[in-house]
């Protein structure tokens, strides 16, 4: 058994060779950036603890986890293109550097570098993955949809954007976990609870990023505290205010949506604390990190292989950047 | 044995139904706007045609020509947005009438979706597909990041041309019909005798494509004449008068390609015309077609079967519009 931070190790490692060939360059020179700008790569090394939770890990888990972090890196150039972010990591995002036709063209042919990484699959488990595979990237791409539809609604129902985050973060978080648990040659119940796990663990981990934009410490938190409340993300914080507060606070709350001053970010934070949205998030997080848990605990495998697993979901959910 | 119409025909119904769900209509609706916008469906046919060389078409073919289709499609959705295209088959363009972002999102799904097809090929052919399918979606992504790599350049050498169709538009011609005669049980030898014909095939419908716009029939072509001369881009016709022509000539295209007014379409037509372009087109296409169809002649089944490729080869190179 590996712990996460063996794994990742040993992932980015086999992961720094060149996944894409020399010509032309000016398609895959923006992929080669994109990869170069790092990551913790948590979607593979879930594939490769799901794989290693029945068995030592193979070669056909290490072609999934490539396959998984080639798609997740896709889904960020075009994701950047779609919000006009301007950097990723503290670098120039791939459209912004090279221009917008290059990075969606370039994050097609990452895409299909992913399915190239699938096809090494060994036959008698390619087509299950294949199917796997392509429904979570169908669900992605839904959940970019959903969430840029949110960027222009009113007001954005808990039970919708619910939805939307397990769209758009946790269902690849849970068939990382559950192609890796197939490949270990386990049932469908263990592959079932895992995915379910993995889809828990992605709310609490979402939970744990909105809550951070508000509530976060500048001085451990990456980016600039407030991001979201000055572009009126729909977040968990958000939505819950808008659900629940009094009439007056709601609209104080619509009022601050409407302005764009400096002090925008510090009042929505002083009325999130009055409604007390941080503690209800807390909860709220916990809430999904105890039902992730008991899908774990259900795993027919023996309690100690699971110890991985649980540190990874503790630090996706704990962190504090 | 089926002609090109009656494949075309059989193909059109079974590709009529829905290939996405439901929701979120947001991100599927545009994918069925722009598969409702028609098509002659070449593309899936050869990969029948290349099936029913050397058997009966099978279920296989009918999923691969599916997988082809969606794949063509999500490269038109992705190229128009890269184009900057406000019409396809005289209607709007996916990212005109939906927005940008979501053409981007509704092509990759479409991909998916292509993907999604391929994964029902049953076992035995089904690692083989992938690869062929990967390689060339690789190639095209590659053929159209040259086409806009060349908009960018000042001259462009033929062979380099030469290569850059051969990737956009040729490769997928080829692999559809050597997928096809995969899956109709043939050996590798007439695979790849079909592959060189398809490839050849598409050279000979570029430089038809190419010739078309400077001299197609007005009464006959459905687009405007001239498109292609307007904006300067790099056809055969351009570029063999660059390399061939007078240093005079050649001068005198340079400061045509500099002017933007409407006699400019007109002149453009004339030098080409005094430089016996059009001639020189029509032999290369010859070249190109009898090329192909020594690779035809080449494959090891009765000439009796080939008649309908035949047919399809003559249609797509001496099309008027």
């Amino acid at each position: 058994m590996h712990s996460f931070e063996e794994l990742s190790q040993q992932f980015i490692q086999r992961f720094s060779i060149d996944h894409f060939p020399k010509d032309p360059s000016s398609l895959y020179e923006p992929n080669r950036y994109f990869l170069k700008l790092g990551g913790k790569r948590v979607r593979p090394v879930m594939c490769l603890m799901g794989n290693e939770l029945f068995d030592e890990i193979n070669n056909d888990a290490w072609h999934v986890a490539t396959a998984i972090e080639l798609f997740h890196n896709f889904t960020l150039i075009h994701d950047d293109i779609m919000d006009k972010a301007p950097l990723r990591r503290g670098m120039e995002t791939v459209h912004k550097k090279f221009g917008e036709s290059t990075a969606l063209l370039a994050g097609d042919v990452m895409l299909v570098a992913a399915y190239d990484c699938l096809s090494k699959v060994s036959g008698k488990y390619l087509p299950s993955i294949l199917n796997i595979f392509n429904q979570t990237a169908r669900e992605v791409c839904e959940g970019q949809q959903l969430d840029m539809d949110f960027e222009n609604s009113i007001e954005v129902k808990m039970d919708d954007y619910l939805h939307m985050i397990s769209l758009k973060t946790s269902v690849l978080l849970a068939a990382s976990l559950k192609m890796g648990a197939i490949l270990g040659g386990t049932g469908e119940r263990n592959q079932n609870l895992l995915y379910e796990f993995g889809r828990k663990l992605g709310l609490a981990f979402q939970v744990q990023d909105d809550y951070l934009d508000a509530f976060g410490d500048p001085q451990k938190f990456g980016k600039q505290v407030g991001g979201d409340i000055k572009s009126n993300k729909k977040t968990f914080l958000l939505i819950h205010v808008l659900e629940t507060a009094s009439q007056e606070q709601k609209n104080g709350l619509l009022q601050l949506m409407n302005r764009n001053d400096d002090g925008k970010v510090e009042e929505v934070i002083s009325l999130f604390k009055q409604c007390k949205v941080d503690e209800w998030a807390a909860e709220l997080k916990e809430k999904f990190i105890a039902e992730a848990f008991d899908h774990l605990e259900d795993v027919a495998v023996l309690s100690k292989r699971k110890e991985p697993l649980k540190q990874l979901a503790l630090f996706l959910t704990q962190r504090q950047n």
